[in-house]
């Protein structure tokens, strides 16, 4: 699994008990599904249908720095499925874990929509194949 | 099940879609979840151990009210199961449901601490005996 | 009155002093008194015309909940007037009142319209008219 | 009055009609209100008390500059009555005005403590004076 | 230079050290720059270009006033530089200080356009102006 | 140079104009300059000193995806010199680029430390040695 953004916890992170507020954890692993799913589908309009059961393993305290990573599962027609792993970036004690999450294509109107992808791309392959074309 | 608070969708909460970010979404129901508990459990030190699998059915847009549905499944030892739906408080339609929340109630040192709490209760009720006594 | 929206208050919440900042509970206050509104009207284009004066009655601190109450005082013609208070969830002690704020619904040029309605509805009871009809 | 403070409204501050949310302005004020009053009294423990009336006379949209005046009425033993408009930067047009805003000073313990101001002072003064003595 | 905009450090401002967050700073700084250029070229469609070196003297910390200077050095065809200094309200201790921000005035395609202006001008001079004719 | 930390740029990240706000873009590279001298120093407090000047190659709009990349200049005694560039995920286009952010080590008391760091390294690296131990 690849990790990739990473996030400072800073006051305005946390719940009344000072620890990482799970709720701010959720939108952190959500955006980043998100933007995932928009990179490798080529598609800016991509949707969140379904998260498996969300495993809160530990906490973070202001101060730690948190590094979230994803994983593409499969690849369906006009989905994505993701597995995502929040963990502490010093130590790699894991945080949170969602073994699937399906991310969706939607066309103009809202309605699924084939993506074609099959597999996974890095973008620099994308831009060094439209360079040689 | 009970619906109480209630949320206007705002510019701030959207994706770049122009939907309500499910992010934010989340992030309404982990904090709906925790007070819901903290009022139950008469305890200021709940965290969220749990989510069980989580359906968005519809989206929100700009100027919609939701609302947030939170109902008690189970009282165990140390903790609380929740049941939770977010709808559209104009038309019912669910946006989104997950079917259990295992909250923990925590001593101080954050180790899992009986709350001694069986059932239901309502404040009012609280502040009555309280009076009586 | 009927209390609904419910807050956690959160480290986000504070002002220097550390006790909820006067400022966000005013912002809930209208974003309850705003939504209110638009359930009661069926207009999504209500604006905030005038508050009666606050009294600050005492305050809230981390890890407080604080629930927001909302009553009809008057249908006008265009308008809605509304009677609020603030009260700390687990004692009922009043954080703070505002007894009349005048609510106006908008046309699409932002002039007052009138929105027809008499007395308060419940959505619940409008969904089932539907259902017959 | 003086007018110091400015906001540049962005997409953030919006309610969902696409005009200044009526509750990012209150908390805008609170805030002047609140910094105004330590400056003055040289306290950093203010709170507000009590707003008078609230009348929104016009809105703002996004890309609005507002000002927030604030001008003193009275110094009492414990606190400082102030009043205040936002008015819109380029035209002067006001938005809204609170013609009595009571904030209070505090001691540690958050009883009302007398502050011993009599009349607006400037920091430029107070410096002046240090640097002679 | 002249004083205007004023921060209370709240809560949601600091970095997990506890002192006022740099990125905030740096956010206000540039809030502050692009509603001063607003301002003097009469003109919504502003952005910033650049800014020069960047020195952080000192910090604050929860409950400190900040205020924020802007001073015109140049007024160019398409553009405008300014100097930047934040400082403690309280004792005018210098927090940061920004010597040459660039804002360049923007037509609708999003290229540079001559804003015509020469000198600093104020609002109420402009408004008084307007009135005579 | 590594791109790690990714953003969605979402409605709550725009100025008025519709684009990118830049106090924003300055909050997101201060706190990834931030936290990557925290993981290369192992080390909680670290503060910004300086930044060289700040170039706004391109913006970016709603939907986007933005990633943001930093590189070890020069390791000082107290010090970490940092190279930073935020570009479009997409296809790669500068957005903004630092050449020079100086991050400091501080004790306790604020004053800076040394660090005792010479090069970049791998928190995989420091795992695996600490294993073997």
């Amino acid at each position: 699994m690849r990790f990739h953004t990473r996030k400072w916890v800073k006051p305005e992170d946390l719940n009344a008990n000072g620890t990482l507020f799970g709720g701010k954890l959720l939108a952190w692993i959500d955006e980043e599904a998100a933007l995932y799913s928009i990179v490798q589908l080529e598609s800016k309009k991509v949707v969140t249908k379904y998260m498996s059961e969300i495993n809160f393993m530990s906490t973070a305290v202001k101060g730690d720095i948190v590094e979230i990573g994803i994983e593409v599962i499969k690849f369906g027609t006009t989905s994505i499925s993701l597995n995502c792993e929040v963990r502490n970036k010093m130590n790699h004690e894991s945080i949170v874990t969602v073994d699937n999450i399906i991310m969706v294509n939607l066309d103009d109107k809202g309605n699924p929509k084939p993506h074609g992808k099959t597999k996974v791309e890095f973008v620099k392959d994308r831009l060094a194949k439209q360079e040689k074309e």
